[in-house]
């Protein structure tokens, strides 16, 4: 059986996969990320070493290795993944020195929005991965392939303002997408307090109520940006917020719906029909990652 | 000398010209368009034929035929061109008719994209053309062809609302682009009045400079979220509203270097220097049709 691994190398996480041709995680293994070059490449060597211990194999014997990252990628190289303390690293070439084979590299959400789009249905022609974690960016899968734009900076729409009077971001400029719905921006709001805390109280507190509401009207807003600009087939959301669950999905609708009543425009492209949140367990940018090396996307 | 025929049926005009392989209009003809499916086909027919005489050709001796038209178009048949009076036309089998060959025909913004990216210059791998004229809508060529979408929607960024407590638009949704930033859009903000005579009058009226700061916020907020949905490498402005000239494009760039001032990643992103304004003269969505009929885009 062809054998791929792939792996995500997270601001927390370190997760390492061995998939089949088909896209099915067969391993899985997941380490703490290391801090800083040395350490982040020691972290991937090892989570690769476990799951390929486990799928009997050495990282050499695999078809392929992708490896998704933070930051700008470029040639297997990687710049400004600040989560990670790397400020310039020859990703590529560190980790051929320690497997003898030279994985492909990419952007975490680059890869991420290959792992939607094989977890989601390979049938699609194109989908938006939607990125709901610390920050909020997009990935582009269009007739099948990543969309990267001219300077590799597409899909960064989490610096869309849409609202000139909403929350000012870490920017000063008002009204970001990352700033209504991501971790990061709900913290900023909050002054501070973890998303997950000020979401956790928003039934009862009215401050973190005003909060939740913008995190709908966000994901909301993201999804009509993307679909009126690229007529995705569909938007496929993932991150940690999604870890919310049905409620979430539900507040973005009721958003939309409130929009359909008014706009035929907006009715006929269907918005609440083309969101599907992955399971938040789906390791999708390290499956992506797997993909991106097997030469899919 | 191998010789293109492109053609635009607007709202008011039917303008043809025929090209060559380089796409250098070589000729040119306007006339008014019909109303209705029998005139809006005569008119056409009528205007192809005075630019192919021109040319010293007929119509059939043309290596290709393109026609641009606004509304819904699939197979050569156009739905929904509301302004041309057309419910439901297959103009391409109407136009073979007259001619003894099909044309390609497609919607006027793509084809209009196809004539930017042309007009500005071949070379560039993707751009986006923003047509600021009595809608706003987006035509996007990324990696040298025309991207529709799913169902065709794609570009129709005139829908996407960026302020929720902006301008109402037609469909009673606040702060929609298109509401800002087209003739339809200032003129429904200015109680009927039309566009030019609110932007003639925005140096000496208050409330007219207010609409006109609002042109030039949509203008800058579309650039900004066409560069960082799919960073492409230009903008191209185009439409009736971009005769107003070199005042329209700096009054958009002062909004953009105000961003830029606290944002790394807004100025990172240089949107000033990647926004493009057509000679308005050039008739580009015919020019566009004619290459598009030539295979190009």
């Amino acid at each position: 059986m062809t054998l791929h691994v792939g792996m995500d190398i997270g601001g927390t996480k370190t997760d390492a996969v061995v998939v089949d041709a088909e896209g099915r995680v067969l391993h899985r293994h997941v380490l703490p990320s290391g801090h800083g070059d040395d350490a982040v490449v020691a972290k991937a060597v090892a989570a690769v070493a476990h799951v390929c211990e486990a799928a009997g194999i050495a990282p050499s014997e695999a078809a392929s290795i992708g490896v998704g990252i933070p930051g700008l990628v470029l040639d297997g190289v990687v710049s400004h993944a600040q989560n990670l303390g790397i400020t310039r690293l020859d990703l590529a070439s560190a980790l051929e020195k320690a497997w003898g084979v030279r994985p492909v590299v990419d952007n975490d959400v680059n890869a991420g929005a290959v792992g939607a789009w094989v977890a989601a249905d390979g049938g699609l022609r194109s989908i938006a991965y939607l990125n709901l974690g610390t920050g909020l960016a997009a990935g582009l899968v269009l007739d099948g392939k990543v969309w990267r734009g001219a300077r590799g900076a597409a899909g960064e729409i989490g610096h869309v303002s849409v609202d000139p009077h909403g929350p000012l971001g870490p920017d000063d400029l008002p009204g970001g997408l990352e700033t209504y719905a991501s971790g990061s921006g709900i913290a900023l709001q909050a002054g501070g307090e973890a998303a997950t805390d000020v979401l956790a109280r928003a039934d009862s507190d009215p401050d973190a109520a005003a909060i939740r509401d913008g995190l709908f009207y966000g994901v909301a807003t993201a999804v009509r940006l993307l679909v009126l600009t690229l007529d995705v087939e569909e938007v496929i959301l993932g991150g940690g917020l999604t870890r919310m669950g049905e409620p979430l999905l539900e507040g973005a609708r009721r958003v939309i719906r409130g929009w359909e009543r008014t706009s035929r425009v907006l009715a006929s492209v269907d918005l609440t029909a083309r969101i599907r949140v992955l399971d938040p367990e789906t390791p999708v940018a390290a499956l992506g990652a797997a993909m991106r090396g097997a030469g899919r996307g």
